[in-house]
């Protein structure tokens, strides 16, 4: 484990622990399936980085106030109902290394627990009394399904531009990282500049996830990243290296990559050739300058703020993004 | 067109003319695949029914607000985003004879338009600005998740019980009649009186329009009911008629019947036959006295308000349900 990581780990330790408590305290399914199928996306080693976010952006605005963690929750029921649908969209077979929820139960189960998930967000956010941060909430979730429905329609679009890529990623995941920062202000009453700039590191902290996650699809293998490696590809899913690889890439391997997008039972060596051919062309690293950037502007939209341990841990989490799994 | 009928539809014509101008103007969305997929759903012959109790009974309670029209489009949404992801889950194949969303477009498409409908609803819920409708309303989507999971766990369970029947309908249908009436009264700031009177109303009248409807699929031919005959049986559900007519039947009828719950490929005459002994045994007959006692029920509880045209109507729409497309 990278010194990084140990450091922020170590800062937010009680606070990982009081929302893990909260997160098995609000569930509350009448039935039992329900719990089974929520429990098997909810608690299979996720990173609780959503409210962990909106924890410590509270705090840094000097909440004082005891539903922090309570709230934070309704931040990660939202983002298991999307990833139960969004596996099913997208085809994947595993999830933080286990088998999807909608091959083990089904398409139905995984959609309807789904919308129990979504509907448990938006209850445990109306319990705030703030019509404006359910309104936040119900937004997000409007944004996040156009956002995939967005990139369903550009499946395996070898034309795809890189601003409509970066414009998917914004609505599919940046909007929830910019929510979890920006909601947290609101509950604290902070002043607008406060809000602004929680909501600008949010948007960009999610914009730099989401490439440096695509970027891990084809630098890590399926051990480290507890998803197949090549899914996104086997997926249809054009993604920054791949979009700036096509770019970069002379005739014919271009040619070669465009047959491999458009047939998704390509070899595991096919593939390795692939993420060869990305990291020579320098698209890899393309993918990674752009994550950097977005990391910045997101340190830089702290600057509103006092410095704190609070706000050197959102700042570590900032340099985090490009160093997962590792 | 029965002369009940006409006179419920003389009397709301105008409320149901702005609550169609509303539904177009509310759904808003980003993409033009989301705007045809969620229009195929939202406006296909829909009989507005619980936007329009929604609307009514704000009226009773003495509303004079502007936000009534806008604010029931919500529970069209959420009736559209369950329709969406129900025929799903049920493998429907017709809807107001028309195909249904997801053969048509995919399961995915139908999913994540299905959740765009959903968002939108808590979003136009919330600009109320009263967090405790959004409450009531995300409540009610766990609710309706929790019954339609029940629903389908229960699959050709032919032991299901007439309570357990009763429970599966309340939460999928019942609990979305009870919310229409009852948040009409939370924005008309109504006594507290009166919300009860307007929840036991809808709940009461969502129960008996599920029953007619599930007693429908055993009495009406596939144009008149604009589903497939037969399709509840062949989607697995248990309903009230079958569940009597199981309990009623001599033991060689009963095993038929089953053999029938079984193989989902029965014939059309064999769906006639069935629909003959539910007839003759008193089943159909059963499930239409059982929906009658929930009509009084309905009826009743609307006797702490004073007379008015508007509460007639409501008392119109109750007898209405048992005389649906007639």
């Amino acid at each position: 484990m990278s010194d990084l990581k140990l450091r922020i780990l170590k800062a937010v330790q009680p606070d990982l622990d009081a929302i893990e408590t909260a997160l098995a305290g609000n569930l509350n399914p009448h039935l039992d399936l329900v719990r089974e199928v929520a429990g098997h996306i909810l608690f299979s080693g996720g990173k609780r980085l959503r409210p962990l976010l909106m924890v410590l952006s509270a705090r840094v605005c000097g909440y004082t106030g005891d539903y922090d963690k309570t709230f934070s929750t309704a931040l990660e029921y939202l983002h298991a109902a999307t990833l139960l649908h969004d596996d099913l969209v997208d085809g994947a077979s595993l999830r933080r290394g286990k088998p999807v929820a909608y091959l083990k139960w089904g398409n139905s189960i995984a959609v309807l627990v789904g919308d129990f998930l979504l509907a448990r967000a938006l209850s445990v956010s109306a319990a705030t009394g703030s019509a404006k941060i359910v309104q936040i909430l119900a937004e997000l979730t409007e944004q996040m399904s156009q956002g995939e429905v967005h990139q369903l329609m550009r499946k395996g679009d070898i034309h795809l531009a890189e601003s409509e890529y970066l414009e998917v990623i914004r609505r599919k995941t940046a909007v929830l990282f910019e929510t979890a920062c920006r909601v947290s202000a609101v509950l604290a009453n902070a002043p607008e500049e406060r809000e602004s700039a929680l909501a600008s590191y949010g948007v960009n902290l999610g914009m730099a996830f989401q490439i440096a996650d695509d970027l891990f699809d084809y630098t890590l293998e399926t051990a480290q990243f507890g998803k197949d490696a090549g899914a996104d590809l086997r997926e249809g899913k054009m993604t920054l290296p791949l979009i700036h690889g096509l770019q970069q890439a002379r005739a014919a391997d271009r040619e070669w990559m465009v047959s491999l997008i458009e047939n998704p039972h390509f070899s595991t060596e096919d593939f390795r050739k692939l993420a060869g051919l990305l990291q020579a062309s320098g698209a890899a690293r393309y993918a990674e300058q752009s994550a950097e950037k977005y990391i910045l502007k997101a340190k830089t939209a702290l600057s509103v703020f006092p410095h704190s341990a609070t706000l050197e841990t959102l700042i570590d989490i900032a340099d985090y993004a490009l160093h997962r799994p590792a």
